[in-house]
């Protein structure tokens, strides 16, 4: 296999596959996003090459870049790991690397990793799914501008569904986030929270409901979590007793 | 840290996290569940107690004997993994064991998995988002009798909403899905996915469309995707020309 598009996890080191840590142990040639905590590249061998394709939001015309990169060094015969934070599949925009790969007849593999969009909330405390709250867990970018902006995130839709709902890069459009899903029915009450940096040393989490998301003022990176859960904090007494 | 929650991943060994095999090799005691791998159980050091709570469908009530096991152990001080498939957040009623261990003052962390939620798709070559195709991807399993049966799924909502849609444990509601999301307005012509066994060797993948989702017929354990992804499978000529 030449080329693999691996998972890195939401940040914390440990929370990468021993699949993904094996095969950057035995990279020629790691390709990482900005987000990926240094500490994984550390795992790579002497003399490897590092290469920071780490996108700046708004960057986003990179991607072919990336792709033409990947094709080349998979050309060389090196093994090559594209190193992404969470799961390359879920936001991670892998699906086009791996067709790029594909139409280059350049050898590769997938190595999900653990998603932000759960392991976040996790990390707060939030269960994303919960007995007697929550049946449903729907994940979705507020940066509807990656996708090539001809895409529109129905909040309305997602506000009739209930359940848990995670937003990923939203804080910048949380006044039309807001207004679409109390337009979808769910009361101004519902229960929110919001986790800036989360799973890693610089965690800070703040709860709210959706009818006051708009004061809630915390920078990216940042989830926001929507739904009866984000109430949640199973971890409160039990894992802070434990340090 | 007494007690562990530990997320063991989809199914395939190797997605195991670090943190996750590190806790395994040191513990004195590993309550696991029927999906597990028992690769994974190899990793525990001689003489490592392994508990087999794994519930058949239908026995949810074994629940509270879990928590009940958890807690008695964790007492003991005897370094405790609770190793559950998937991420023990998501669908996993890991939130229950929190709970329950933080009520009886029993120290414990949580250490999130690969969920099957986006792997199992994976797998198939299914990238749940991927640009111009879905922006989100709400995940719901349809067995809700373990969520004490008074919560229902709303599919006619789920459907409304669009993205990529991923149910779990669903194939024998698959004639009420297909009903409640071509009521929501998902076309019939909709991409459909089948993957029974996902990430394993086992594994098979069965492709059709919305309105013909009621004739696929796949055992157990089985996940459903719809949605324009579900055609997709950025694997096809990739990963098996690199075997």
């Amino acid at each position: 296999m030449t080329v693999s598009l691996v998972g890195a996890g939401p940040g914390d080191p440990g929370l990468l596959t021993q699949r993904g840590a094996e095969l950057i142990r035995q990279a020629d040639v790691v390709v990482y996003d900005r987000l990926v905590d240094r500490r994984l590249l550390d795992l790579a061998p002497d003399g490897a090459e590092l290469v920071d394709v780490g996108k700046a939001p708004g960057t986003s015309d990179r991607q072919s870049e990336i792709n033409a990169l990947l094709i080349e060094h998979g050309r060389s015969g090196r093994r090559v790991v594209r190193l992404k934070g969470g799961d390359p599949f879920v936001f991670g925009r892998g699906g086009e690397e791996a067709e790029a790969l594909r139409q280059a007849d350049v050898t590769f593999q997938v190595v999900p990793g653990v998603s932000s969009a759960f392991a976040v909330p996790a990390a707060a405390g939030i269960p994303v799914t919960h007995r007697g709250l929550a049946t449903s867990v729907s994940v979705v970018t507020a940066r509807v501008g990656d996708h090539s902006g001809s895409e529109r995130v129905d909040w309305e839709a997602l506000g009739r569904v209930g359940g848990t709902l995670v937003i990923l890069m939203g804080m910048s459009e949380r006044g039309s986030i807001t207004a679409g899903l109390l337009a979808g029915g769910r009361p101004a009450d519902t229960p929110v929270a919001v986790v800036h940096w989360g799973t890693t040393s610089r965690q800070r989490v703040v709860r709210a409901t959706l009818g006051a998301l708009a004061s809630v003022d915390l920078p990216p990176p940042a989830t926001i979590v929507v739904g009866s859960v984000a109430a949640l904090d199973v971890l409160a007494s039990g894992e802070r007793r434990g340090r």
